[in-house]
């Protein structure tokens, strides 16, 4: 049991979002040592509660009166909504926990998945950055592979679900099928194109390279939580006509010789990794299996036929977990573990002043 | 115009399915000279019609006595249908242009594309092989950049709609997605996993090395196409919830430097290559814009952010048509044209006896 002083006042940042509400059943299902809980949204979801814990929380707007009550801030409410509030929230003494991109490649913000580089919060000044969804699952395997034999060069193909674009976007794959299927017209608003019985092979903007960001931030990301700057790497991001769950086929050069079952091993060591590798009882992991499970689910494991020493694998998870709010969570209580987060309510009771 | 003795008398084998179907839809568009028109199935669809230039056909079941009256046989009834009639066919004096496995690897058939190996047909013994759906569109890609650099190095993963696996898998593609939208219960009895909404990482069976069958193809035709036994490839292959058009996301590495203008240039250069690649106006090819289209689209070209000289690219098209039933049909016209096949009705008027 947690003393009651290390108990953290937190606020979501976007509680009413499909990341928020996950944030929510996160912080429940891991009875996270929440104190206050203060649900934040735009004045456009103002009139909404979120339920967390059996109680009904009022969403209300940020404003630095708050911040000065919170301990941490897990934030999801889009890359300028965190820039708006990172000052603000930092001034206040508060640690936000940003899952936007807004700050991830900055030198100074720890870019974290703490069962790769927790380590890496040690000093933070506030602000910790969340990866990428597409990210997160894949250094978790790749981190396992450069240890056991590595990483000279990653190559990956996502097949990314629509709930990485929100709450709009899975209700604009479910309208676009059921018109589809009725032989109605079809709308797009969210997604660049038709995602129903389709696939879109654009996920953010285009850069000048030819890259979507979607795709830079794989590779850089990956070199970043990594530690390996110099890592080959390179990404085709798509999305597919799946809800929930990312899926990611990787083919890997290593320095060094490895048979599967020696990674099949080194993966199945990981806590927070599931093999499901049993082809010739036609298990591997699938979206709809992962969808609402925590951890990173890997399949397909095999020597790669195109390369010296190369594996290729199937990555699967629960972008919303994962890829977002257990990422953060993970990283709010590996703060808590490893004293890099004090509560106010303590401090106040040890008699340092709640702020200035 | 063709001269009547060029054209040829045309049975389809397994002309009620997915591929028989569109192989009569190219056949009508291309104007193929087809002299006497055979549509045969088996018995479990001996009862039905098939209409082919605004006249209905009778479905019959396959006989030496019609096999003695064909030029050539667009065969699409899977492998045992084929292996069962391949030498009845080729005994009565009809060419088999086979779109099952059965003997693409045979050193002895040519496994053909016509614009990139066409020259194989030569001196064929009466069976010609129609590569697997995946690998045509690759090919196309692949030869002209091998042309273009030299290739070295071919990683796939593969993005494949379920008309690959055929009208019933379609048809459970349609009804898993109604049920789904509709709260009801989801039936799988095609697909070897619930594919609506859902991604499937497995195409065909598995072999002893993990990878799949279909995977297996795409490595091995691929090489015996583009007559580069000892080329380096990989695959992953996954069915989505599409209903027609393959998309694959390619990475090659190649012997010498060449920019993505270059490729764009080269590739555009093909007649059967429609390069779709503005991102700046968010133009990519996606399934829906292939289905029913004969050309093979490619767009995301861009440099491989993880090797020296390496190009990513996506690429997209209807594996109906150029995946099996446009192959096929040009296939034949490459016979046609380069009097590789001589029609039977052809061989009488010259006084040669129709068979023996």
């Amino acid at each position: 049991m947690q003393n009651p002083q290390d108990q953290l006042n937190v606020a979501i940042l976007g509680a009413t979002g499909r990341v928020g509400q996950e944030l929510i059943a996160v912080l429940e299902a891991r009875k996270f040592p929440v104190g206050k809980f203060y649900p934040l949204a735009s004045a456009r979801s103002a009139n909404q509660t979120v339920r967390f814990l059996n109680k009904d929380y009022p969403v209300t707007e940020p404003s630095e009166e708050i911040f000065k009550d919170v301990d941490v801030v897990l934030a999801s409410a889009g890359a300028s909504v965190s820039k708006h509030w990172v000052d603000k929230i930092v001034e206040c003494g508060a640690v936000i926990i940003d899952n936007s991109s807004a700050f991830r490649m900055d030198p100074a913000v720890p870019l974290v998945v703490p069962e790769v580089n927790g380590h890496a919060l040690k000093g933070h000044n506030g602000i910790i950055a969340n990866p990428n969804c597409s990210t997160s699952q894949l250094v978790v395997v790749l981190k396992i592979l450069h240890e056991l034999a590595g990483l000279k060069r990653v190559i990956v193909s996502t097949y990314q679900s629509v709930s990485g674009a929100g709450k709009e976007a899975m209700e604009e794959l479910e309208d676009q099928s059921k018109a589809l299927l009725n032989g109605a017209e079809v709308k797009t608003a969210v997604m660049p194109r038709q995602i129903a019985f389709n696939l879109i092979p654009q996920i953010d903007v285009f850069l000048e390279d030819g890259y979507t960001k979607e795709e830079a931030k794989v590779i850089e990301e990956t070199r970043k939580i990594l530690e390996l700057p110099e890592l080959k790497v390179t990404c085709t991001a798509v999305r597919v006509p799946v809800l929930i769950g990312h899926s990611e086929a990787v083919t890997c050069d290593l320095e060094r010789p490895v048979s599967p079952a020696q990674v099949r091993e080194s993966l199945s060591d990981s806590p927070i990794i599931e093999i499901w590798d049993q082809p010739e009882e036609g298990r591997y992991p699938t979206p709809i299996d992962c969808a609402g499970q925590d951890p990173v689910y890997v399949g397909r494991i095999r020597k790669d036929s195109s390369s010296e020493n190369g594996i290729n694998l199937w990555v699967v998870a629960d972008n919303l977990r994962i890829g977002a709010a257990l990422n953060a969570v993970r990283i709010a209580e590996y703060l808590l573990e490893h004293d890099l987060i004090e509560a106010k309510s303590k401090s106040t009771k040890d008699g340092i002043p709640l702020s200035t």
